[in-house]
């Protein structure tokens, strides 16, 4: 085995983005148990002006696809933020993975130096792909993965960090 | 430039340890313009059976130099878990950062098939390397910095997702 832009990328996302819906099964099961009103959850923030966990898991989907579309050279699919339950959510999650399988290694290995140009409220970012894989893409989507997971266990749904991590 | 498990592991432990070292100075100025007790930030949990902000901090560190050193085949360097100041945290930041950047690519380049042996509980878990570097160490690695980070944003810390990523 050697390590690859396509091994850096695609196995890891689809790994984790499985165990987050295995979390938010745990977050419904937490609902359905007390008959809480979903929304006390999907629009918890940790702080005002933090985005709510409804956020962090569609930016968590969008980092992940829009990584391996843009190194891959193929059109980011479109997923409207329209999502309001934890069922929403995982449907969400399962197109994003669905899209990321979709992508071979053939596609996505040897981008080390591939320009990759973000514009972000009209300004334009640079990165190769390495940089932008490694130094961006990957540590935003844990970012935003590990914050859906602290607003849940902050709000006392039962999961651990090994259902964070999985099998990888 | 080409992907290899040197470039998918040391610059980024140090990157995003270094942005962590200057969250804790934002962290150290909110603190002293409030004149507030320290430890309402560094033994803050997100949930009482969470571990508290310097055990991320501590963890993150650990799991940055426990892979490297197992990768390299080196001793790990063992830092003891006393720390009590956000001073205290930033210089077991720097003294991870200090072996880390020691270690140098020909130690780390190719060991994607290296076994590694983890004994948690008494129990042994077998990776080979680039597993454990990309499947384990790293999602660890952000997780712990990604929840110190939201300690500190939950408790009014003036610190947004830029400071986490820096400049990859």
């Amino acid at each position: 085995m050697i390590i690859s832009m396509y091994q850096a990328s695609v196995p890891r996302f689809v790994n984790i983005l499985g165990n987050l819906s295995n979390i938010i099964d745990k977050a419904q099961a937490h609902v359905d148990a007390r008959k809480l009103d979903v929304a006390t959850l999907t629009n918890y923030r940790l702080f005002p002006d933090m985005l709510p966990m409804t956020s962090q898991v569609q930016i968590a989907c969008d980092a992940a696809k829009g990584v391996v579309a843009r190194l891959a050279g193929v059109e980011i699919p479109v997923h409207e933020d329209n999502e309001h339950t934890l069922a929403d959510l995982k449907a969400r999650i399962a197109k994003t993975v669905a899209f990321i399988r979709t992508v071979t290694p053939g596609q996505i290995d040897g981008t080390e130096d591939k320009e990759i140009v973000i514009t972000r409220h009209g300004k334009e970012t640079r990165y190769n792909g390495m940089q932008f894989l490694l130094g961006h893409a990957l540590p935003n989507f844990y970012f935003h993965v590990a914050t859906a997971y602290n607003i849940l266990r902050h709000n006392g749904v039962e999961i651990g960090k090994r259902d964070y991590l999985g099998n990888p």
